[in-house]
C-alpha cells in the first residue's frame, strides 16, 4: 500500500471522541472491506444481545446471573430501583467512610491518624486496584497502599516487615467476593496473627469488601470490624475494578473515583453505539477477530508508551483471558478459545522482546498505548529542540512502522494523558471490548469453569499432606514412598506424595527424608 | 497414561543436582522416545557448537564477536590470560568499590554514607538488576535501589520525586554499553539537571557501567566520576546479569555476589555436559524444540510460585525473545524463529489467565517454578495442620495436575530457596538453554539485528520533527498537513507528522494545531 492509500485508510478509520480526547487507530491492521462486511451481521447481533445484557438479561447462563458492570457508572440504567439506590448508597458510602479515614474522624487507638493502607485479595481483587495505583496515585497519596496478593510466606513478611513500624496505623481492606478465597483467607489470617503479636486489635483496623452474607461479611460482622462493603454478584471479579473492591483503595489514596466512573461512563456510552464505525470497542473486537481469524491464532502485545501504565497489559492479560479463554460455546460445542495477552511498556519493552516481534514468529498483533502528555510542567531539552518525550513519541511511531514494514499488524489507542478520567475509560473501552468479541465467538464471557479443577486438585493435595502425616506419625520405621502410598490407600498418588514430602521437609515440617532426593525409589520417610 | 506409568516416566527424566539442591522434571512433556533420537543428532552438534563457543570462538559472525558470558563465572576458562585477568579485577574492583561506599570510605559532599542508588538503564542494562533486586535485596538494603528504566518523562519525574529529600546520598549508576542508547542517555541528562538544580556535583555522584572508550566512558573521565567499570563486547546486554551491569548493583544491595557467581559456575559446569540426558539445560532445550515443533508454535509460560520472583518471567522474555527470535538462520534462510514468553507468578495467576491456560486456545506450555522453603522461620497454621505454604505448593501442583489433563504440557523447576546462588543457577540454566536451542534452531543467539530498524524510524521521526518546526516557524499563515509536508518536501510522510504535532501540541511546544482533531484533512497548524 503506497503512503498517500494508507494515510487515506487511515483517516477513514480513524475513530476520535472529542470529550475523552481519545483516538483509535486501526489502519495498520490488514482487514478488508470484504471481510468487514462479513463480519457485520455477527456484530448486528452482538450489539443486539450487549443491548439485552444491560437491560438484566442473564447474561451469565451458566451462574444464572446479570452481568451489570456498566451500572456501575450509570445507575439510572440499572434495570430496578432498588439496584439503582444500591450503587448511589454503595458509592456515598466509600466517599463518606474515606473522608472519616483521610480527616482522621476515624483513626486508630491513639493516633491521630491512618497513614498507611493495606489491600489483600487476588486476581480481580487485586489486579485492577494495583493498576490504578500505579497509574494514578499521587507521589505523596493520601494513604500509601500495599498489596498482599497471594499465599507466599516469604512475600507475606516482605509486605509485613516493610510496614513493621507502622501497622498500628495501617488500615487492612481484605478483599473477596466469596469471602473464601484460600489465598486471601490465608493472607487474612497470616496479618491478624501480626496484629494480634503486637497486641494491636485487627477489627479495628479491618474493612471487609464481600458479598452480602458472605463467611468474610459475617466474620467482619461478628468482630466489629470497622466496616463493610458490598461486592454484588452481579459483577464478575476482572470487572469489578469501578466497583468498591477498586473505588474504595482508589479513593483512599486521593484519587478522584468519580472522575473514574465519568470517564468510563463516556466510554460506556459511545461504546453502545450499535454502528461499527462509531463504536471504538467494536473496532477493537473487530481487530481482534481480524488478527486471530476468530480463534486466538495471534497473541495480543499491549504495549503502554507510558511507566504509569505498566500494569495496564497484565490487568487486560486478566480481563481478556480469563473472559475468553473458554473450553466450550454457549451450544456447548467444544472450541478452546481465547486470546494470549502480555506485554510490559514501551519503549523499555523494545529492548527485550521487540527483536522478536519484529523478525521472529509472526504470531501476535501489537497495541501501542500513546500518552500525549509527556509530563506534568516543561522538559528540557537533550538535543536542540528535541526532549526525552519526543523521543518516547518518536519510538513509538518507529516501532509501530518497523512493524507493519515486516507484516505485523497494530493498533494504536491514543489519550491525552493518564488521569483518572482516561483511566476509567480505557477500563470501559476493554470491558465492552471483551464482551462484544465474546459475543462474536458465541461463548460466555462472564464465567469461569476452568479455575475449578486446579482448585479442587490443590484441596485433593491437602487432604493428602493430612493422611500422610497421619500415618508417619501412627508409623515407626521409615517407609518407602511406594508403602506410604500404599498404606493411605492411594497407591496411583505415589507422584504426589513425592512432592510434597519434599515440601514438608524443606520447611521442618515433622517428616524426615532419607536418601537420594533425585531418585524417589531411594527414599524413605519417617516422622521426626 | 496411567499413573504407574507416569510416575516412571517422571523418575526416568527427572533430573537432579545435589550440590544446588536444584530438580528439573519434564515428565509432563508429551515427547516420545522416538522424538528423543531423531533430536539426538542435532544435539551432538549443539554441544560441540558450545564447546566452540565457550573455548572463544566466534559465536557471533554478524557482529564479529566472541560470546564470553560462561567466562565470568569461571576466569580460568576464558581464552587468554589477559580475558581472565580482567574479569577477576573487574571483580575485585566491584567489591572494593562497593565497600568504600558501603563503609562511607567514600562518600557524599557533607554527608556520612550513600543511602540510595539510582540506576540508569534499559533492557539488558535494567531488566537483571530489577529482577535481582526483587528477588535478592534484603528488607533493609545496604543501599535502598532505585530504577529508570525509560525515557519517559513522567516516569523519570516520578522516581526523582520519590529521592527528592535524598539525592545528596544518592549514587548514580549509568548503565549503557555503547554509551549512546537515547532512552539511557536522556535520563541521564534529566538527572543531571536535577541535581544541578539543587547545587549538587553530579559527577561526585556519578558512576558509568560502559564499553571501554565509549562516548559514556569519555564523558564519565572527562568529568571525573566517582568511577567506571567495563562492560565487555564478548557480554551481551541480555546475559550481562553476571557482569558489572548486574554485580555492582546487587553488591551495592547488599546481596553476596560470589555466591551468584558461584551458583551460576556449578550450573555452567553441568549444561557443559554434552548428554542430553545429563544435562538440564539440554533437557529444557528439547522440550521447547518439543512444544514449539522447533518453530515457536508454543508460547513459553513462565510461573513462579514465589513471589519474589514475579520478574523471572520478564526477565527470560528479554533472554529468550531476544536470542531466539530471529528472521534468518546462520545460513540466511528466512525462518522466522522464535518462542513468545510470558507469565507473572502463581498463585496469583491462576485467579488472572488461568482459565484460559486449562480450558482455552492450547498455544502455549507452562515452566512451573518451584521453591521449597516457604519463609525465613516457623509459619503459622491456617488450618489444622497446614499452613499459607501448603496451600502455594498444592495450589502449583493441582495447576500442574489439571493443566496435563486437559492436555496441556509442563515444566517444572524445583529450587530449595531463592537466594544468590540458586539465582546466579537460574540464570545460567536459562543462558544454556537458549544458546543450545540456538543451535538446535541454527540461528545467531546472539546479535539484535532487528532492532535497529525500529531506532532508525524514530531518528527520522525525530529529524522530520525539526523540519516541521522550521517550516513553521519561517511560515506565516496556517497550514494545512498536506501543504506543510509539500513545503518539507515529504509529501508521504503527511501522517506522521500528523502525530508528532497532536504530540508537540500537547506540550505546549510552540505549535497551534486548529479544526477537529479527529479529521486531518480539516487541520490548519501554524507556529505559537
Amino acid at each position: 500500500m503506497d503512503a498517500a492509500t494508507l494515510w487515506q485508510r487511515y483517516q477513514d478509520w480513524l475513530f476520535y471522541h472529542k470529550e475523552l480526547e481519545f483516538y483509535l487507530d486501526i489502519s495498520r491492521m490488514r482487514f478488508d472491506d470484504a471481510f468487514v462486511e462479513t463480519l457485520r451481521p455477527k456484530f448486528e447481533k452482538a450489539f443486539q444481545d450487549m443491548d439485552a445484557l444491560e437491560k438484566g438479561d442473564i447474561a451469565n447462563p451458566d451462574e444464572n446471573r446479570m452481568v451489570g458492570h456498566y451500572w456501575l457508572r450509570d445507575a439510572d440504567l440499572a434495570p430496578t430501583p432498588e439496584l439503582r439506590d444500591e450503587i448511589l448508597n454503595t458509592l456515598e458510602k466509600i466517599e463518606d467512610f474515606t473522608e472519616k479515614i483521610q480527616t482522621g474522624a476515624i483513626h486508630p487507638s491513639g493516633k491521630f491518624q491512618f497513614t498507611d493502607v493495606l489491600s489483600i485479595g487476588i486476581g480481580g481483587s487485586a489486579l485492577g486496584p494495583e493498576f490504578v495505583a500505579e497509574a494514578l496515585a499521587p507521589v505523596s497519596p493520601a494513604l500509601a497502599i500495599h498489596f498482599i496478593d497471594n499465599t507466599d510466606p516469604a512475600g507475606i513478611d516482605k509486605v509485613m516487615a516493610q510496614l513493621q513500624d507502622k501497622l498500628d496505623t495501617t488500615l487492612v481492606l481484605v478483599i473477596s467476593k466469596s469471602g473464601g478465597t484460600p489465598e486471601t483467607r490465608n493472607g487474612m489470617i497470616e496479618v491478624k496473627k501480626v496484629y494480634e503479636s503486637k497486641n494491636l486489635n485487627f477489627p479495628s483496623h479491618a474493612v471487609a469488601i464481600t458479598g452480602t452474607g458472605s463467611n468474610l461479611d459475617q466474620l467482619a460482622k461478628s468482630e466489629g470490624w470497622l466496616a463493610t462493603f458490598p461486592m454484588y454478584d452481579w459483577v464478575g471479579g476482572r470487572t469489578s475494578e469501578l466497583s468498591a473492591v477498586g473505588l474504595l483503595p482508589a479513593a483512599m489514596q486521593g484519587i478522584d473515583i468519580r472522575e473514574m466512573l465519568e470517564g468510563a461512563k463516556e466510554m460506556d456510552a459511545v461504546t453502545r453505539i450499535p454502528k461499527l464505525e462509531d463504536n471504538p470497542a467494536a473496532l477493537l473486537a473487530l481487530c481482534w477477530y481480524f488478527a486471530g481469524n476468530g480463534k486466538g491464532e495471534k497473541d495480543m502485545v499491549v504495549l503502554p508508551y507510558k511507566d504509569s501504565l505498566l500494569l495496564f497489559s497484565r490487568y487486560l492479560q486478566q480481563l481478556v483471558m480469563e473472559s475468553l479463554g473458554k473450553e466450550k460455546d454457549l451450544e456447548g460445542n467444544v472450541v478452546h478459545q481465547g486470546i494470549a495477552v502480555y506485554g510490559n511498556k514501551g519503549s523499555t519493552d523494545q529492548h527485550a522482546y521487540v527483536q522478536q516481534l519484529r523478525e521472529g514468529v509472526a504470531n501476535f498483533f501489537v497495541t501501542f498505548i500513546e500518552v500525549l502528555e509527556d509530563r506534568q510542567g516543561i522538559s528540557p531539552e537533550v538535543e536542540p529542540g528535541v526532549t526525552s518525550g519526543d523521543y518516547l513519541s518518536g519510538l513509538l511511531q518507529g516501532t509501530r512502522q518497523a512493524l507493519y514494514e515486516n507484516l505485523r499488524d497494530s493498533i494504536t489507542v491514543t489519550i491525552p494523558q493518564v488521569n483518572p478520567r482516561t483511566v476509567g475509560a480505557l477500563i470501559a473501552l476493554y470491558e465492552r471490548a471483551v464482551g462484544l468479541y465474546g459475543f462474536l465467538v458465541n461463548i460466555n464471557a462472564y464465567h469461569q469453569p476452568g479455575v475449578e479443577a486446579g482448585k479442587k486438585a490443590a484441596a485433593a493435595v491437602l487432604d493428602l499432606q493430612k493422611q500422610v502425616m497421619q500415618v508417619l506419625q501412627a508409623e515407626g520405621a521409615p517407609l518407602s514412598l511406594s508403602e506410604l502410598a500404599e498404606k493411605i490407600g492411594t497407591p496411583e498418588r505415589v507422584e504426589s506424595i513425592y512432592m510434597l514430602l519434599r515440601h514438608l521437609q524443606a520447611n521442618q515440617r515433622g517428616v524426615v527424608l532419607e536418601g537420594n532426593p533425585g531418585q524417589p525409589s531411594s527414599l524413605k520417610v519417617s516422622a521426626s
